[in-house]
């Protein structure tokens, strides 16, 4: 086997990329591609990503029974049901229903590698599982950061190197960015939560209030679903 | 003193900063600014930055005692006297001279940094140097890593997180890029040389046929020259 693993770690850099070669992995680990994997996990029927908040709340007046979810900056926009925190995407408000859902940053990366030849969505979460889908798919592979606002954060990033970990194994080729995720992740892994409390964005989000989110989403292998792109909707692979 | 260093790890993420509020050191290891220190401190009169071949073959007309050099994709462009190579910036060859001087990656970014408050060169060849300097700006300070072809590279990174690791213990803020390039420098520097062999640019310059130049090119403090841009030329600072 001959095949790539890249990872692009910032979204303003996939045009740098011929995405229709690839097989990407969203990855926004604060907090949409974990809440989207919880979701997924705990029997949401859909989440539709879209792009910007007013796209969100036009699908109140098409279907009263979706569950509407914006978030910007780290905070619920004001009149929608909730934002990204994984708390709400638990099996007694999730199960069954469809859930529409922009953030920051999460929601913008998947719209841009649209193009992708599969879409599926990465977190801590389901590392195990999405790691051996993957070895399993015999194609290139592009792990997608979603970042902070178009630029690099280090959780993506490590994140993406725990995939590089579990493929390079597999005889995938890792390029520049690859081999940095991965070398950043086997300095972090023992401590991931101690690693990232040094960065700009931790701080951020204490401010917020989140850091029970924060503690959830570097859980490991607690869920295995994995979430694919069918149409406009991430569903049950 | 409060102030930032950040890195921008390639240099189609510069738009993400508002590039004058900082001082901006713009790094091509392999081979830009590392051949413009060792020009500069070689007694090069000046170094003129150009984005395009034509611009820098436009001045064989203009003057003709300058030194014109033209790389792309690692070569020299036919028809000009050098690229970028440092055994072609020794002082039998440019000492009292004005270069003028094209490359793949080094000049972009140079030119997207322009209204910078001010611009400095650096290479691993004068990392005391330009850390000493950049001690006492007082300024905020953006390490614009030149990469490859807008993605990010390895050597460029490591060569700021060679920066960071000098500045931090000022009391400079490192950002999530900083922070991720310092811990991967501190992962190489003990054999920076064998770290970048797993790297695809290094296999790329390999074929090229210039292993020489990268061994030079990871020299530490061979050179104690600061070149800065004034006007649109690089000169001694």
């Amino acid at each position: 086997m001959n095949k790539k693993i890249q990872v692009c770690l910032t979204p303003a850099l996939l045009p740098l990329y011929n995405i229709e070669d690839f097989v990407v992995v969203v990855i926004d680990i604060f907090r949409a591609t974990t809440s989207i994997c919880y979701g997924i996990e705990n029997g949401a029927k859909a989440i539709i990503p879209v792009a910007h908040v007013e796209e969100c709340a036009a699908y109140r007046n098409i279907e009263c029974d979706y569950l509407l979810a914006a978030e910007r900056d780290g905070e619920i926009v004001a009149g929608f049901d909730f934002g990204n925190s994984p708390f709400s995407y638990t099996a007694d408000k999730v199960a069954g229903k469809t859930i529409v859902l922009t953030t920051t940053n999460g929601t913008h990366a998947l719209h841009l590698s649209r193009k992708a030849k599969k879409i599926v969505i990465g977190s801590f979460l389901n590392l195990t599982a999405i790691s051996n889908w993957l070895k399993n798919q015999h194609e290139n592979i592009l792990l997608v950061c979603s970042g902070w606002k178009n630029n690099f954060n280090l959780e993506d990033t490590l994140f993406a190197g725990a995939l590089v970990e579990r493929l390079k194994s597999e005889g995938f080729r890792p390029d520049d960015p690859a081999i940095a995720a991965n070398d950043l992740y086997n300095l972090a892994k023992n401590d991931l939560d101690g690693y990232l409390k040094k960065t700009s964005h931790s701080e951020r989000l204490k401010k917020l209030g989140i850091e029970r989110d924060i503690a959830f989403c570097l859980n490991v292998d607690t869920t295995t679903a994995i979430p694919v792109l069918e149409g406009d909707m991430l569903v049950k692979l």
